[in-house]
């Protein structure tokens, strides 16, 4: 069954290659898992949110969820990404809906207690 | 038995609370799983590391691991963290040790997967 939604995993982008990298590494698991999901980035790096929307609805895909890989929301998820979220959906006549960033969900400060775990066993060997 | 290490979950921090309470939570699992953990920010709120080292320091704490609450590395925890924590490290004699941003390790990749897919079973809804 084809998903009807399009996930747009959303990191703030960077100049720096590394950087974006690992935001790509992180999403692996997602882009794997869920059909019809991709990355984009805010600024400084593409694919950009746009981009993406373009190409999904040129192949049919009218909405989206844009899930931001953002720990908290600062002026960024509260200013700019709505107003760049009304702008392209405007545009491309699609519907957007803009998710909590990641760090809201009880998931991750799950997986930080995880991580620190096995920070503190390399640190007793 | 006593945790010999203290464990520091660095945030960058921010002038707006709401920010900061973003990352109280998600630290909150990690400091109810382990003793002698405490949050600290890298700039714009309190406490800082260096409070949180010197506080430790007086309890007998003498060895730090720095965990960064960063998805990925930036100037920020190439440039600016390593020169504080040797600065701190100095003034404090003890030892500290940086350890990689929670973004690298393969856990919050599966995390933000686990979001994403409860973020597509609200889209269906």
């Amino acid at each position: 069954m084809t998903n009807p939604h399009h996930i747009i995993l959303l990191a703030h982008g960077s100049s720096d290659r590394r950087w974006c990298q690992t935001f790509e590494k992180l999403a692996e698991p997602t882009l794997h898992a869920i059909e019809n999901s991709t990355i984009a980035y805010m600024e400084l790096a593409e694919p950009s949110m746009d981009t993406i929307v373009a190409q999904a609805k040129a192949q049919g895909a009218e909405q989206f969820t844009v899930v931001p890989l953002f720990l908290a929301a600062g002026r960024h998820l509260r200013k700019d990404v709505p107003a760049m979220i009304d702008a392209i959906s405007e545009e491309h006549n699609v519907t957007m809906r803009l998710a909590d960033p990641i760090g809201y969900n009880p998931q991750l400060g799950l997986a930080i207690r995880d991580v620190v775990q096995e920070e503190l066993a390399k640190a007793a060997v």
